[in-house]
């Protein structure tokens, strides 16, 4: 199957930090290998291209399925209602293709381990 | 040496997120195994301990080194300044601690790993 992975920062209004996202892109993109036909990145507001936009792109480069990663700390509302209902909103508009959110980076299972390297890391 | 870990989070006027960085504080702390003698967290602003406090408590149990971690993002001005300013302060009170600042979340060299790792995770 031809999957896509979306990385779903807030956005902010300083270009620096949509830059680091955009950075951050291509530093998982090298890592994935084949293991994703494409990966991108797009924002739930202030910077472009916002979510809706971002998995069409997906979709028009032929995914089939599209894993949505929201890149938040915490549970909070643009978590649970807005990216949802942004995917859902796509999802209507593309019922064949299999659109699935992942776990946002703060709830991720692997978060306190990756925290305890970086904090061994000798490099302060 | 005794060494202290110190998760430092921006804060919130939402209580649910500080409950959450005092959640994973404990996954990290149930992980972390005898790496350190302490883990524990602190807010930049709007909920405490703050990070002067919290340091002034890992040196208050004992520790000969307090490893600051940034549970942030983006490497902004709460990452390249607020922070280093609030350690500093608290380092020339305490010259004979050591008091090391690890990469921010957003900057650490695993995280672009545990993305794919998370993506991989089936529980959308």
């Amino acid at each position: 199957m031809s999957r896509a992975l979306l990385i779903v920062a807030h956005g902010s209004r300083r270009e620096a930090s949509n830059e680091e996202i955009r950075r951050l892109t291509e530093r998982v993109r090298a890592e994935a290998g084949d293991s994703y036909q494409s990966v991108s990145c797009a924002y739930l507001e202030l910077a472009d291209p916002s979510i809706p936009a971002g998995i069409e792109q997906c979709i028009d480069g032929g995914a089939e399925e599209v894993v949505v990663l929201p890149y938040f700390l915490s549970a909070g509302r643009h978590v649970s209602l807005d990216i949802p209902q942004e995917v859902e909103a796509t999802q209507r508009k593309h019922p064949g293709v299999r659109i699935r959110i992942a776990p946002y980076l703060g709830g991720a299972d692997g978060i306190s381990a990756m925290l305890l390297d970086s904090a061994a890391e000798d490099r302060g």
